[in-house]
């Protein structure tokens, strides 16, 4: 069933989207003495991977949904995928998102034509927030990570990363609300060779690693990390797919993450975001292991605010 | 014969280089309302286009010479590149660098397996250790930009360009010591249809932009400017060629440069150093004549000290 909506779907937002170009690093590859593929999702519209998810999230609504648009809380990228997806498809966005976000996030939601509607900056805030929205216009609410359509979006950028590379034995991914991940994983498990996934994960937010561990889904108390798009758990719909098709998640250091990002800027001459670095981090934490194999690596995104770098 | 000369160098030092990719962006586009095609030399080897007219200057060598080595003043990419050049040829190569050069670029030039030999930061100092060199070892002296055969080496980037986009009617380089847009230029005449060459110079150094209109080459009193690369003055091996077939040269401001600087990192999501940006603003200032025409653009490199950005 999986295989067929992943297929159905990347046909049908293949047009909307870019098939992100996969790059190599020989330098990168000697650190860590394997080959790495870059699947470049921070040159995608907007940015990052989201795009993906929220394109077919839209797809999929009915008619009279669409009239009535969409809403979702988030104030990172999946309120830039959704708003810019909503208005490539002609219909009405609401982004709720929490009054303390930063003016650059705002910002980008609305030059995607997104409706911004500010609450307070706790979780039931937002939940009611969010529910008058919907009650007041009709919109349909879409999780940011924890609906299948999505899910099954996220899943094409590992689709065509495999249609380029087949080979590949391993594909990395950083994990936050897992969407991303829960994709990633269908896709590997589809259309891979025996391809196995592994999330990478900062300490400082390691629900999804004790989930795993736990086989319930985990909370984090506190979310101190530079990753500021992992700072989620993981829902009930992802949950499932992961526990059953995600290999292993490794667990990286602030230090280890930002050391990455400087890597791949100073190296790769590319933007990557701290949540991107987390993958990167992870494959190269996870070296041992990984001697000679080609692995594959989601760069999640590129949306960094350039006047709050970590080094 | 300049015709001959690209052809054979390109054949020469294909193996040596990264046919480096063609970038677009639909805002970039959008802003300028024309087709811009970047081509991306912040993805060539050690991180410049410089590494193209270095490794073609060794090439030419005699096996004497080769034996005895090259060496250059600079402190800048073509240290890396003339030490990289070297390495992969097996010779080696002397760096005369000013002892006042940062940590960051000493670092870079040993790493590529350079032998730096310090001096005073004057032009003085510099030459007469650069002869030291050359008669203590025996080893070559390649100027950075004013030697044919660098230049050469240069317009092979616009070869590769002009082979994926034949139909440019603009190409845009920044002008430093005049080798890139030289090379440039001569690929544009010979391989393009009627495709016109424009330099993009700070105001802040803009020798290039006066010695155009005075026709003998000019100097600057001071070199307040961000874009590092650009500091120097041309020479007479590639003021001719400038002379005769270079279109304009468009100055900008230190502010457009770093305006345009980090338009391109946030949105297209690459890392490209400020001499590159000066090439780009030169075209967003130049918008007006461009609209609707086919631009290609050389994005010289992204050689950046990260902890020393500009915004």
């Amino acid at each position: 069933m999986y295989k067929e909506k992943l297929i159905d779907c990347h046909q049908r937002i293949e047009s909307y989207i870019h098939n992100t170009p996969i790059l190599t690093s020989q330098l990168i590859n000697n650190i860590v003495d394997a080959d790495i593929f870059f699947k470049c999702e921070n040159f995608q519209k907007m940015g990052a991977f989201k795009m993906r998810g929220a394109t077919n999230a839209i797809f999929q609504l009915t008619k009279e949904q669409k009239q009535k648009g969409v809403v979702t809380h988030s104030s990172g990228n999946f309120a830039q995928a959704l708003s810019l997806a909503a208005k490539s498809l002609n219909i009405k966005a609401f982004i709720v998102m929490p009054s303390s976000a930063t003016q650059v996030k705002k910002d980008a939601v609305k030059e995607y034509g997104g409706n911004i509607i500010e609450c307070e900056s706790t979780l039931k805030a937002r939940q009611i927030t969010t529910q008058q929205i919907e009650d007041e216009t009709g919109a349909t609410f879409i999780h940011p990570s924890n609906d299948i359509n999505v899910i099954i979006g996220q899943g094409t950028a590992c689709i065509e990363l495999l249609k380029e590379q087949p080979n590949l034995e391993y594909v990395f991914t950083p994990v936050g609300g897992g969407g991303l991940i829960a994709g990633t994983a269908l896709a590997a498990h589809y259309f891979g060779k025996n391809c196995k996934v592994i999330g990478g994960e900062p300490f400082e937010v390691d629900d999804a690693y004790r989930s795993l561990l736990s086989s319930t889904i985990e909370f984090n108390s506190t979310t101190n990390t530079v990753a500021d798009g992992l700072k989620t758990h993981l829902g009930d719909v992802n949950f499932p797919i992961i526990l059953k098709y995600v290999d292993q998640i490794i667990r990286v250091t602030e230090k280890e993450i930002i050391d990455a990002m400087r890597l791949i800027w100073e190296r790769m001459k590319i933007i990557i975001e701290p949540s991107s670095a987390v993958a990167v981090a992870a494959i190269i934490k996870g070296k041992e292991r990984l001697k000679g194999k080609r692995i594959g690596v989601i760069i999640s995104g590129g949306n960094v605010d350039l006047s709050q770098l970590p080094f």
